[in-house]
């Protein structure tokens, strides 16, 4: 038996995050973090070890921030957790006694149910460096690929397989666009005509229904009738909550299908907290709940509940995610927060729209500007906003969390139309046409119009 | 007597920006636009026009935006405001009867009264495109150059005139460091070191008490008893308040020197309203009189005018000045918004600090990866974000209006620790280490410990 005060089990983003927090908050006790991989990845630089790192290597977690804080690294699996002794037993027969214990541990890939997809070639993404190592350098050697889902991590993979040169690349989406959950119809089409100016193929309202070869991969059999040839298949349609050890623990699971918190990240067991993917979620506007997996929020998670571990000194709560995503497809920037006009339609909200674009530097003449488009989504009759897109260069990456902002504080559209804003010519649109401004600035005219 | 029913008084961002909104607002009205300077330029661009961009004429001011939105233009000079008739009459002769007018007559630069500043080769910095031209043409023929104040224009020219390469670059500040009213001193520090780098020579703590030459400037004697040679020089230690107008015409002037206005921007005439450099500021956390002169101030002031000249019906108000800037030199970017440490240390506040680094790609393999310093200043007891400070890539230059939107919500540290944000390998820094929420947390770790 080997005694801990605090036991978080997992290694992503979301038990390194709180194990570091922890230890800020409480000093003086011992912490241990166990993971089952020892070669972790940075999630969500999975895409970019095909061709913008120069190694795969380069995007390998770091653990060394926990041993400069005193956490103790285990490499092992956690196979059941015995909460009336307060003991986590591993598949080494190991076992832990905690007074705090964090499940951190994470999600894994969706395989979808398709005939076929157990052949050699098709790959989910997994988070482990050998297993993407493997994979990366497989795919290389090929001349076909099928990149199923577009998602940001579909259309990810795309981008980067098309770099590649000489490798043909098809992305297979069920929904008739890309990126369709995050953006509206008029941000999905840049991302588009960006995918198929590099060369993919994309084929929406599409689904394979088999995949077809001997042991390995050879083709894909679509709903359209069409059979396509393939050397290998990427899987990026998303992942689902690990909860085995919680529910065998007799843990509540949620309707989104996560293990069930409070607003500070506990279980029903007062001594248990989840946190990152594994745990529920609740959307920000309706806390419903809501399946979003990203490492952000994740991080912020643990935050919480790292602060919380022990008592609830300040009112430090996750609020509900708001969903905030970018990407960068091409060269082209993508950003999403909070409800775009579809979702927000679909859950009754009332909205009037803004849109505006505007050049990112002033004047246009200096090198490397770029247009912007940014799009605002605000409650009709509250004018609180409730959602933002955002395309166009670099810039964009930290636009989106200025949006982000303004929503987990419900700005309104007279707030942001009188918004006060740094702009320079070379990092910024003019102060005549800063885009957040006069995307407001647009929504209040159709709102009085 | 040419008759108006919204007669705009300057050709700025300020005036340009009343008047388009003005037209949104009241689609029925007459709006006449008088500027008295032909070819305007783009005023963040100034310095810009040096080595940037190709030629000086791509930093013109635009006016075709007025056209297609039916606003008269008038090249003219207001001189007299008859109040009681209400009526302007201009240097032409011409008079305009109005319904509203609104002043948006910018500000002047200072000559200080330096012995000699009246020589030949000796520019302050005037918003005109003939006289601008004129001056980089002939500070290009020049060997030395020499650059009068450490804040932005002094800092941007000398970073500009550094890279045009044989010339001889010196700045001259008064106060102890370069950009010293808006940055604490390890981000001032950052800027020196990047302009010395560049060969330009810094002498702070110092002022010209003579320009020295005959006719034509040869050189300048300091308070440090050197005499330094110089061809030529820039005033850049600021501009005051264009209100000989408004003074004349019997309207109040506030502490600050500018023309005093309410939370709509009028004056105590409720049929004047001024805007911009020429208006009265106030700090947004102490409602001091606040002399800040931004194009962005000007245009979200002008928004508010614009959107208030008939009737209130929105409460759409100026809320007082945070102070939100952004700069670019040799390739660093830096930002302030609201207090620093030692603005808010001499307000009386007591404050509490947290800073973070981290890079600002993720893995920081990529390349163009940047490191980011973000400082941030809250309130110790009330715990709401006062101010913020960053440095590093073109991401600052967003970022910087991220935390704006938080200091204009008063965002506590608590909020800002549990964060939602986007990151992105390519955009941003890892959700582990983003350092708005760093910061939040180091601010926090201070306050506990």
């Amino acid at each position: 038996m080997k005694d801990t005060d605090i036991l978080v089990i997992g290694g992503g983003p979301a038990g390194v995050v709180c194990a570091l927090t922890a230890r800020w908050y409480y000093p003086n006790k011992r912490i241990t973090l166990v993971r089952d991989i020892k070669d972790g990845v940075i999630p969500c630089g999975i895409p970019y070890m095909i061709s913008s790192l120069e190694k795969p290597e380069q995007n390998a977690m770091s653990y060394s921030s926990l041993e400069k804080n005193k956490i103790k690294l285990v490499i092992d699996h956690a196979v059941e957790i015995k909460r009336r002794n307060k003991v986590v037993r591993m598949v080494s027969g190991d076992e832990y006694r905690y007074e705090k214990l964090v499940l951190a541990i994470g999600s894994s890939p969706i395989i979808p149910p398709i005939p076929g997809v157990e052949k050699k070639g098709i790959y989910p993404i997994k988070k482990e460096m050998g297993y993407l190592k493997d994979m990366v350098e497989a795919i290389k050697k090929q001349k076909r690929v099928l990149v199923l889902g577009g998602g940001f991590i579909g259309v990810e993979f795309a981008d980067e397989l098309s770099r590649l040169g000489g490798l043909e690349v098809t992305i297979v989406e069920m929904l008739p666009r890309l990126l369709a959950r995050s953006f509206d119809p008029e941000f999905s089409r840049l991302v588009e005509e960006k995918l198929a100016s590099q060369g993919v193929r994309i084929l929406t309202n599409t689904v394979v229904e088999e995949f077809t070869g001997d042991a390995k991969v050879r083709g894909a059999r679509l709903s359209t009738g069409e059979e396509v040839k393939t050397d290998c298949a990427i899987l990026g349609i998303g992942a689902v909550p690990n909860t085995k050890l919680a529910l065998d623990a007799g843990l509540d699971i949620g309707k989104g299908k996560g293990i069930w918190v409070d607003e500070y990240m506990r279980t029903v067991d007062p001594d248990i907290f989840a946190i990152g993917d594994c745990a529920g979620k609740r959307d920000f506007f309706t806390r419903k709940d809501a399946p979003v997996m990203l490492a952000s929020i994740a991080t912020s998670e643990a935050r919480v509940a790292g602060a919380n571990l022990y008592k609830l000194r300040v009112l430090r709560e996750s609020k509900g995610t708001i969903g905030i995503f970018s990407t960068y497809v091409g060269g082209l920037v993508l950003g999403s927060a909070g409800l775009n006009e579809g979702t927000a339609g679909r859950e009754g909200f009332e909205v009037v729209t803004g849109t505006a674009e505007a050049v990112d530097k002033h004047p246009s003449a200096l090198p490397t500007a770029r247009r912007t488009l940014v799009k605002l989504i605000f409650s009709r009759e509250s004018q609180a906003l409730l959602g933002g897109q955002v395309a166009g260069g670099m810039s964009c990456g930290e636009l989106i969390n200025a949006i982000g902002i303004a929503i987990q504080k419900r700005f309104t559209i007279t707030e942001l139309e009188t918004l006060q804003m740094a702009t320079h010519p070379w990092l910024t649109p003019p102060p005549t046409m800063y885009p957040l401004v006069l995307a407001a600035q647009d929504a209040a005219k159709r709102l009085s119009g």
